[in-house]
């Protein structure tokens, strides 16, 4: 086989694992161009370097892959290298989430194919899975846990008893949080995730700023002990839903049952559970951070890319718009704030309130659309609760923590 | 696009779920033809079913979903439809596994293609994910839940307390088990399907004859009662590993820890776990029988084909011979025979033994290849034991179930 010219944007976390894997795989997949910004950073010094797009471009490549972090710069390369009819390979979900649409056309106008499976849960083939296996089966549910960092805090806080900051740094050690966590943390992360899968599972682009973000920022001592007391634990969870009616999603702190799928997905691991028509229920588990498995995920995309595969897009009605607006269902929570006032404002259908330590919390439904403003007041947290947790569970869960409490 | 012609083999339980399924998606994949075998039997009044595959054939046919259960006469039928170069989907387990080789060559030398994903997990997608996203990865092991009758079995042993007959009973009233469920129980399609995944994992075709295997019914109440004291469940594993030596694999009810992914998988579902060097460990479960799913899993390999999609059989090195033997390395069991004679024959490394209720009771490894005779000899059960559960786990639970009678 004739050997084919890759360009490769960025040479981080993900840039190294698939720079590794392609060395020990195959040498025709080594890239001959490697374009990364910083010129001062300490690099290995067996490989060349380029500074500039201009040298990738020049050699007219068969393939490019963007693994860089930064949006804008992401988006210029793509552009031009689909605009070009160059096969792209990228992991940025922050530039795909923000351009779907306007990628896809590209594709379609200029013959370019566009690969992603590492931008949506790293290792795991969802995307794939989602274009190929269920390519004409309707999809009515995807849910997952899409995010490493914050899975990683979340197991430290429930199987280690550490608290949230103790868990955070932790995190950052072992390199699976950035330095500012904040995207992994407050949600942002996971929703540019959930955009690019409720494309291909629904065939609609619904755009980042219309799903309603959660984070786990805002958990409190409270709902963690809760969840504890009641043998559950607390998932940030990824849910789009379709019915008669349209697309309803959201990314909350959820309390999840043992028997729940999810109940077992720890640390650094990422899982999605797709339900539809006729394969039904299915569930998939795989590391969601890391270098070698996200660069494999790249990898793969290549090797695919070769054999031919693309995304066929197979859910989009290219005759009606891409966009979407989402429903603005109620979801059922438990809801903390500091104000009686905020609470009456925003819970509706409520099962149950308690006044505890300053805060009421409040089992009842939720609109989404409320979540940003929420965010920004503080002192607000909201953790999905699932209808087989009764009031009375929570009631009783309040009482034990009372008791320990009183107990100290 | 124009019409394809699809010629359909059989109208059971799979036929009649890709039927249902192409009727309401798209009716150009609705078979033009459809042969079945007894002619007494009731059937569909508005569906016209031939007697013949002369009438499939006759037709030159685009696509042939072969969906009977039958080896001899699949064999037949897709062996002629590979020499016409005409592309076959297959869920024959039986068959696959029987002449995988010959069925491969057939595809190189004469075009046609053949996919067979419902053959091995039904609805879950792992052969086409051990030829797209796992393609170019090193598969270090392969492990799975692959038979929906004896987990359902299981399960009702496990969580409703049924007794093993009571629990057949019921499989057999939900339609999970066949009416002679011994291919089910015994092990032998857990060995069909392992032997086809194997050849996607490692590129190699051991055959099933060569697979050691045990099923579930020799399973006692002191095996059920021990897990049962030691928060364990088991479940009937198939599994397979490659190092440097190559590769080994076995099929056996297995000592299952609640951390363990497939601690939770229950009732009809099947789940398979594949580890790998560079995307590490990934989880996959799903529906592993029904009529919507696996009919699900035969219209998504037709979709697949239509797209250009076919095996790579990327790990196979056709240069070199096909077959390879499989090591013989001892496993760690819970091994229950009649006789000392038998016990002291067989098992090796002994660590922990005791004689109950007329049964030699011994923790030691066991060899593969001594499996096929012991499960003729009668009396002697041999359930996988992990790592993690000591001698002393055991012996801590032996003495519960003891403790248990003498108060009964």
């Amino acid at each position: 086989m004739m050997t084919k010219r890759i360009g490769l944007f960025g040479f981080g976390v993900v840039g190294q694992g698939y720079y590794q894997i392609a060395k020990k795989q195959k040498e025709q997949w080594v890239p001959d161009t490697i374009v990364v910004k910083d010129q001062k950073k300490r690099r290995p010094s067996d490989i060349k370097f380029s500074y500039t797009a201009k040298d990738v471009f020049d050699k007219n490549p068969d393939y490019i892959l963007e693994l860089i972090s930064d949006e804008k710069e992401a988006y210029e390369y793509v552009t031009e290298a689909l605009k070009r009819g160059i096969t792209v390979i990228s992991a940025n979900k922050k530039l795909l989430s923000a351009h779907l649409p306007e990628l896809i056309s590209l594709q379609k106008v200029f013959g370019g194919k566009l690969l992603y499976e590492a931008a949506a849960a790293a290792g795991i083939p969802v995307i794939t899975n989602l274009e190929t296996h269920f390519e004409e089966d309707t999809i009515i549910s995807l849910e997952g846990i899409l995010n490493g960092s914050s899975n990683y805090i979340l197991s430290r806080i429930f199987n280690n008893g550490l608290s949230f900051e103790e868990a955070l740094r932790m995190a950052q050690q072992k390199g699976f949080a950035e330095s500012d966590p904040s995207f992994d943390i407050n949600g942002s992360d996971v929703s540019s995730k959930l955009n690019i899968l409720i494309l291909h599972a629904f065939g609609k682009f619904v755009g980042q700023e219309q799903i309603a973000t959660f984070g786990i920022q805002h958990l409190g001592d409270v709902e963690i002990n809760l969840a504890k007391a009641l043998g559950l634990k607390i998932k940030l969870m990824a849910k789009a839903d379709k019915d008669y009616r349209g697309i309803s999603a959201q990314i909350l702190p959820t309390f999840v049952e043992e028997s729940n799928s999810f109940f077992g997905v720890e640390n650094e691991y990422n899982a999605v559970k797709i339900v539809s028509e006729h394969l039904q229920e299915q569930f998939y588990l795989g590391k969601g951070a890391g270098s070698l498995p996200t660069g494999a995920a790249v990898y793969g995309d290549l090797i695919k890319a070769r054999n031919g595969f693309s995304y066929n897009y197979s859910k989009v009605n290219f005759d009606k718009p891409l966009d979407e607006k989402l429903l603005n269902l109620g979801v059922r929570v438990l809801f903390r704030s500091k104000s009686l006032e905020q609470n009456d404002s925003v819970v509706f259908s409520p099962e149950y309130s308690i006044h505890l330590d300053g805060y009421y919390y409040t089992v009842g439904k939720v609109k989404p659309k409320n979540f940003s403003r929420l965010n920004e007041e503080g002192g607000v947290s909201i953790v999905a609760l699932p209808d087989s947790v009764s009031a009375e569970d929570v009631d009783y869960a309040f009482r034990e923590i009372q008791k320990s409490v009183e107990v100290v």
